[in-house]
């Protein structure tokens, strides 16, 4: 009798918001690995509003995602069997093997990561992507200097808070944006960071602004932006001469609808420097990155917080939540 | 009895569209320089888009004219009188020395400039702040490679003009974007640019988008915008990635109308860099640029072309020609 474990498939491609029938979970057999393959136990799965774009049929950057077949996604995990030189039993590895229990790898985007420091599924979070984009988005493109301001959207967010966390270290003034008065105060009160504005309460662009000049009183130098829309607007208006915007999401625009920059004339009126970026695309930014998050992390200095649903058939609606702000913190799967 | 000569002053700002009631001429006495000035007749007048933001109250990037003064402009002339040990009669000076005939000046901002191997009024032009501002922004923002292809709007104007050109010595496509038929057969046939679209056929984002998709059948790396908008969404659309934009201007919003990028989303999917900048805060870049210009204008490797008005009392027509796109290459008033 063979073993059998789950998966999850994209079953059709979501037309506006994603709903649980764009997925289909299908219980497969256990794979046995050939030869240089090796068998990973996926212990969490990384849930990422990137993923969202690779559900619709004209990808944006990258390919999309094809019907039938597991959804991509990052995992951390133990090797249970292999026959791949560079990996042994009982590796702890991070890889991007999909929404699935066991999977298996010739050793291709795999790295085994140290889980003794550190929890093994920091290497998904505030050590993984989101970790890495924070700090590349802040440090290649904000460029900030002690003393400026840095404004970061999805403040509570796996990216977002360690991008005020970082500045905060740079010796900048951190100003988050976020949904709801608990996000809010997690992000002042855990975080560190100076102010933090909820944007459901300031709805439309004029008051996103006069809460971002209190919060934000020399300027805003910096900006990390993860939404678009009124937030990025309003956050235009606020920017120094010379400001830098690193473009990391658009959230705000994920289903498809226009997210136009209607304060454009900031760009050219302050001298603005606006770059989009996408972290795949540098991975030379890891080991500098790593090098300053990985003691960080284990010394207490970032903090992240992780919001987990338990078994892989929770992730559909746990993703969902993702693309609505559900979760608070880093969204996982855990799957042991 | 008092020489007198003529000046205009700004009457009124304008209210959408500038008229000629938002300028008044006054007769004023020919003014005698002091200890440390010179007296310099202007013998041309620059006409830029720049001034219509300092018509505004509220000023963008600059500040603003005030009422009741002369206009701010670039000028060309020749020195009449001198008590400043740096100029002698008869020098032929570039200056910003306003709407006016005649002008004092402490030498603040003033430069001796050849006028034998060129005509002193490419000093405003091809050589001065729009020649120098092509040549920032191309080199310093877009950054194109030989091979690449390079995308100007306003491409028959005074800065898009030289954009194109030098792309091309620089061994790229250029395509241009200009306001009928006249205009486009100018840029390719007497400037040498690949291709340029009319945008009077091409009112749409879509069709627009078309256009530029069989002028620049590999994509666009460089942007050079001048006028946002319409142009600049389809652009968008057509960028490679990691493709560069210098935003040098948004003349489609200089009523104050709403210039909205509506395809923001492109900026992050293709990985877009954009950078707003003004001229006047990169004078380094003045020496390289000349360096490069002057002996491509004396040799006639980069050309130019102009649109004399006669006489200062023709100024207010000229500027607003010039906003609406009916001067035809650089736009000049001939004060002498």
């Amino acid at each position: 009798m063979t073993a059998t474990c789950q998966r999850i498939v994209l079953a059709s491609r979501p037309n506006g918001w994603v709903t649980t029938e764009n997925f289909r979970l299908e219980h497969v057999p256990v794979p046995a690995p050939g030869p240089g393959q090796l068998l990973v136990r996926n212990h969490y799965l990384s849930l990422d509003p990137y993923m969202r774009g690779r559900m619709e049929e004209k990808g944006g950057y990258a390919e999309p995602q094809k019907l039938g077949e597991t959804m991509i996604g990052g995992t951390v995990g133990v090797v249970e069997a292999s026959n791949h030189a560079g990996f042994a039993v009982g590796d702890t590895v991070l890889g991007v093997l999909g929404w699935q229990e066991y999977a298996l790898s010739d050793g291709t985007m795999l790295r085994k990561v140290d889980a003794r420091s550190v929890p093994l599924q920091a290497w998904l979070g505030v050590l993984g992507m989101p970790g890495v984009t924070a700090w590349y988005g802040l440090n290649r493109i904000c460029k900030p200097k002690a003393g400026e301001t840095v404004l970061v959207s999805a403040a509570s967010g796996a990216v977002g808070s360690v991008v005020g966390q970082l500045a905060k270290l740079a010796g900048c003034r951190a100003v988050g944006i976020a949904g709801g008065q608990e996000k809010c105060e997690y992000v002042v009160a855990e975080l560190g960071f100076d102010a933090c504005i909820d944007h459901r309460r300031h709805g439309d662009v004029k008051s996103m602004t006069r809460a971002l000049r209190e919060a934000a009183p020399n300027g805003i130098d910096g900006l990390f932006e993860n939404v678009g829309g009124t937030c990025l607007d309003a956050a235009l208006a606020c920017m120094n001469p010379f400001g830098r915007i690193a473009l990391c999401g658009l959230i705000a625009g994920y289903n498809g609808q226009d997210i136009a920059i209607h304060n454009a004339r900031a760009l050219l009126v302050s001298r603005l420097e606006l770059t989009g970026f996408i972290i795949s695309e540098h991975l030379d930014a890891w080991p500098p990155a790593l090098a300053d998050l990985v003691p960080a992390v284990a010394g207490g200095r970032i903090k992240y917080r992780e919001s987990i649903a338990d078994g892989l058939a929770a992730a559909p609606e746990a993703f969902i939540g993702l693309l609505q702000g559900r979760n608070f913190g880093k969204q996982l799967v855990r799957l042991t």
